[in-house]
């Protein structure tokens, strides 16, 4: 009676109605008339959602951990250096892919819960004079930890130093709910899911490609075959591509580019304030260091010491049928998470408070119930949207 | 972007998604062998869920308006006398309905947010020793005040008096949520839609009619085709039925069933319990006269002197994207009402009370935010059912 | 594994997969602003495709039946002579719901396979100088007989005649598919239902009202409540409506217009000619008397004395999962029927012709397989229409 | 009007209603309990429709290319051995995807048209004292010709040459519709999709793993991470899911399970045998070399000269809104291939053999009109299924 209850994991997302339609079709061949229009309109959306002006976007049917190992085993050869940091679940697990494919990465750790090291990064760059470095890997939001990094700062290093690297960046739990700028940005391979910003189900890895990452692709000796951007962009669809899943991402992009992008930011902007209004209310506070770097997409929340994060969200879950996301790696046990991304609503985001209160009061957190719903609510009513949107 | 937020409105309820895809099937030709099955399961689950152990069970591709309309064509005669009430809106309806067809109806008019008049009623059919009342007319749920009225107790009236007449029972906004009895309590009609309780679609019009219902059928000479229970009975389908809502009808008995309909009332009475709270807390009142009467169902509220309830719940729609029940009638602009039946969680409800705090102190209502919400928090997890249910 | 076969029932009719989204849709509150203009759409589209410039279209949540009863009891009096004749099931059970409603209805009877008797009525209503005929019912499309009536010809009848009556026609399988033209013709009441044409679940009673009827309404005194077309017109929604079919309907309007009337018309009429050249090949005719009435939206085929249609039919439902409609009435055993209206294709057309084949042969019918098949082929792939469609 | 054709190219297959609703759910925190029985399920399933009782199955959201890629980079190392065959366009394909991995892939070629080289296989590895060759890679259906290869004899060729080599299939085309045994032949990698014979969209690379199998995969040195066996077999889901396609994966096989593999089976071989005697009444030949070698999911039918078949498929795209399969690689052009896997009925199977009819004497090629339809009924009728499948 109660899978109708919104989840608030930090992805996959809630999925509007329509999108899920769009995504539910009838079989249609993809050697026909009728897909080639539904491919571009996909292709055509991403770009703009993703800010790109050139390059190619390339869709597999995949997850975005498929994105990932995409970017670099078209781009790099064996034994390549890349620099990229661990300050989260997702930035580590990014490296240890590049290390199975026998990269030679450069780790610059950090605490979690800080951000991209960028200052590390221009200093190392700069001091690359050789250009061994032939990749710097930014995770944009680690999903892990509730924060945003700088990615246009880390492009600045780059130019900079000069530095000829090609600057790959995880956006999956970012793009399509938080600003991203692929062309302005100077990024080479920007990589998303289908599950998370688009809100579709699992099953696309959407990555954009720049102009010099197609020309490094031509060098690049790692060894792919399913992932491999010659064959998408010579073929478009090298194998059975996912159409309904293609048909939802147009969909899907129609839908945010009507609403608008800076209105879609704003309200990710907005739905998270409320929420760290809420956090703020507990005496709690976020995993993310500092306010520059909270994500708009995800919250990360510091619980006292003796509470268990992850017998908090077996909790919720078990009582009030209530997906959060559990702390992973290093901040497993210490934190919870709140997802807010893709389809949410203020009232949704209510909900999600309302539910983290007394999960939390019922693990022994001294929360004031009520406390955090109307801190957000008070937020949410004196900044409501210009125009509210009509319903989709 | 947000039609995906809860409605609060007293009917159509929110829909659980395993319903919506029962009801929506590929066309199936209901002269089949495979339409029978479908057409006693529905009929079979509706007879368990409205407690009948006896009489028929007619469904109609109509609404519950055509429900009361089939209850008085098909055992009553023009110009027969029928005991009804006027104290909310839908049993007004159903007066009025009654006049149109030639009944003369003894109308028992008492303020609206008082249950039916069980005592007056004693009364009058004491009074009535030639019998010339041929029904008496109850609304178990008057959605427009949100009052519960004890239809055993008119039964009792019935039977201390002797009283043949019929016993017929609007039971749109209680059926399936509120405890109904219909053979215990002797209810001759029982009339309900397929959008409250059982948590479809409009589209039926659910009869529940006794033996004795049955065999005043014969001499009832008000005219009636499409809603003729004789044909319904005599052919099953005396015209195209709506074979996806009865699939559907027989999936959400199955589902309420499985539930366990104690626990079905339970669920509707906690969460109700939640959302009085929060009234309260609040500092405002129902609209029901007693705490005897209130409704599992829906929650009339009253607002303060010049708080315009219609405007309050047109904002609440326009800034929030979330559907209130605006008053009715005698009491429009006096009340808005929270529905909190059909598919229903602790979590959804918190919602819609998070949202009536915004939008009642956005309209001038004096209520801290986050009080009703904490009221209805204390009370949920202070009170979570035995077994937490599985997700549908 | 077979619910995905085709229906070739007279109605309900093949669903788009696009119609059905439409109608599935979350709960809406029909009081908010969201319904007013998804209500609009589905009546402006009901009147460009019944051809109306004037009057109202009325939605009742309720079959074609319900309309038939909404028809003549929000016109006429106890008492009132109608006009009608017998030929057919869905004629006869007009004429018998108008005499449970206390009308005096002077039947012309006919055979069945024949139209309507435009000579016959044109005698009568020259006679009745009295004007004691206050409405001829027509049946445009007798389902059980796959026979169209002239509409037009009933009207220039009545003008003829110089008679008032009014004219009400029965289009439920015929409207959406075959040419109507409600103010043209002089229709004062056209009432079909969702299931047919408009290729919706069943579950809307649709009734085009002239000028003329909507006069004839406030001196009406048959009883009537659910069915009252001034409520509909003062409140429009006076009890539930159903939203999910409404947007259907609206729907599925834009997307016949889009298609073009003429060339549904052209369609039906095209797929209907594949079949008849079918029904050619195997040496059988179809119940309709002459070709003038043969109908576009389904044919009914006589079957060699010692087969039962009737037992064909449940042949073919058993042995190949496919629906064919049954004779009924007078017809019963005789026909079978193909219906060939709503979402069809020439592919689809071909399928059952393919599956009649084989039930047919299987119960002795010397019918060569594929003969009819091969025949609409031949018709079908040198009439292709001037564009082919685009996908739904 | 008419998405709703069925589609005749051997994958994506037509996809039933249910198994649909099935994939099509509302997010699930697949890190929740409700998760884990979801996910044994389907494993479940598929060890049952694949005939494991030992090894491991796993799922990546991928699609069968995926799986290949998978299955060697799990296994094998760089520069290992193996033994292919090219006749056909995926035969062809998965060599090409091993060259790219850096394997030493000794090919032998065949005729398109032929199945794999049983007894060269045996002569190879009989030679192959060395046992140099890691593994022997069989494409049990060849969707390009429509060939089945018989996978048991080359497990027969390995065990009488008592050869260690791996025994890899790729059943993309064969499993769930034609008989596979995978413990049973010895098939040490299983390899398949979600969008043939298991029904559902693409989006799953579905892997059967031996124990052996499992055993070389600590010591493969390819590189891998998405497709890591390793990290699936540890963490299950080590990145985000495919949930609704997982969902839909349990469905499909407890239908196919219920229907019985047998059943499933015969039902796949008559329907096939249906098309094959549709085609010599047209006077053409299967691509397929000999009738042991005839697949009974997919017919490439080869055209008279001058007929292009390309040409073919676009124009039955065109003008019947129906999708054939073109011919790939070597017999682009000379073949048009007819899909009659997954989700297929007989009365499907005879509107696309209608089609057919009609494309083709519309490009010229001299076939009689209903002749391959009159031979598959007379098939059809006199081959029933013991017992007619309830409708899905």
């Amino acid at each position: 009676m109660s899978a109708q209850n919104p989840v608030f994991i930090p992805g996959p997302t809630n999925m509007p109605e329509s999108i899920r339609k769009a995504c539910d079709i009838p079989t249609m061949d993809h050697r026909s008339a009728a897909f080639p229009p539904l491919f571009e309109r996909a292709k055509s959306g991403v770009r703009k959602v993703i800010g790109m002006t050139e390059g190619e976007v390339i869709l597999f049917p995949a997850s975005g951990t498929g994105g990932w190992e995409a970017a670099i085993t078209n781009t790099l050869s064996p034994g390549d250096k890349v620099l990229a940091a661990k300050h989260g679940m997702f930035s580590l697990k990014w490296v240890d892919l590049c290390q199975r494919h026998g990269l030679d990465v450069q780790v610059v750790a950090r605490p979690w819960g800080e951000g991209a090291p960028v200052e590390t990064f221009a200093e190392i760059l700069a001091a690359d004079s050789a250009h061994e470095i032939k990749a710097v890997l930014v995770t944009h939001n680690e999903t892990a930890t509730g924060v945003t990094s700088d990615v246009a700062a880390v492009r600045a290093a780059l130019d900079a130093a000069g530095h000829p690297a090609l600057l790959m960046v995880d956006g999956v739990s970012s793009i399509a709910s938080i600003d991203f700028r692929m062309t302005e940005w100077g990024v080479d391979l920007a990589v998303t899911g289908s599950q998370k910003g688009f809100m579709l189900p699992v099953g696309l890895a959407i990555v954009g490609v720049s102009p010099k990452a197609l020309a490094a692709m031509e060098g690049a000796r790692l060894s792919r075959c399913f992932f491999d951007f010659r064959d998408m962009i010579k073929l478009g669809t090298p194998y059975t591509p996912a159409v309904g899943l293609m048909n939802g991402l147009g969909f899907a992009c129609d839908m945010l580019l009507e609403e608008g992008l800076e209105n879609v930011f704003a309200r990710h902007h907005r739905i998270a304030e409320g929420v760290r209004r809420a956090v703020a209310a507990w005496g709690l506070t976020p995993c993310a260091a500092t306010p520059q770097l909270y994500s708009d997409t995800v919250t990360a929340i510091v619980l006292p010491e003796g509470v268990d994060g992850n017998a908090l969200v077996r909790h919720a879950a078990k009582s009030y049928d209530v997906a959060f996301g559990a702390g992973l790696g290093e901040v497993a046990g210490k934190v919870f998470r709140i997802g807010h991304l893709g389809m949410m609503t203020d009232v949704m985001a209510l909900a999600g408070i309302a539910t983290a209160e007394m999960a939390m009061a019922d693990m022994g957190v001294p929360v004031a119930l009520g406390s955090g719903v109307a801190a957000a609510q008070d937020y949410y009513r004196n900044n409501k949207p210009a125009q509210v949107r009509a319903a989709a």
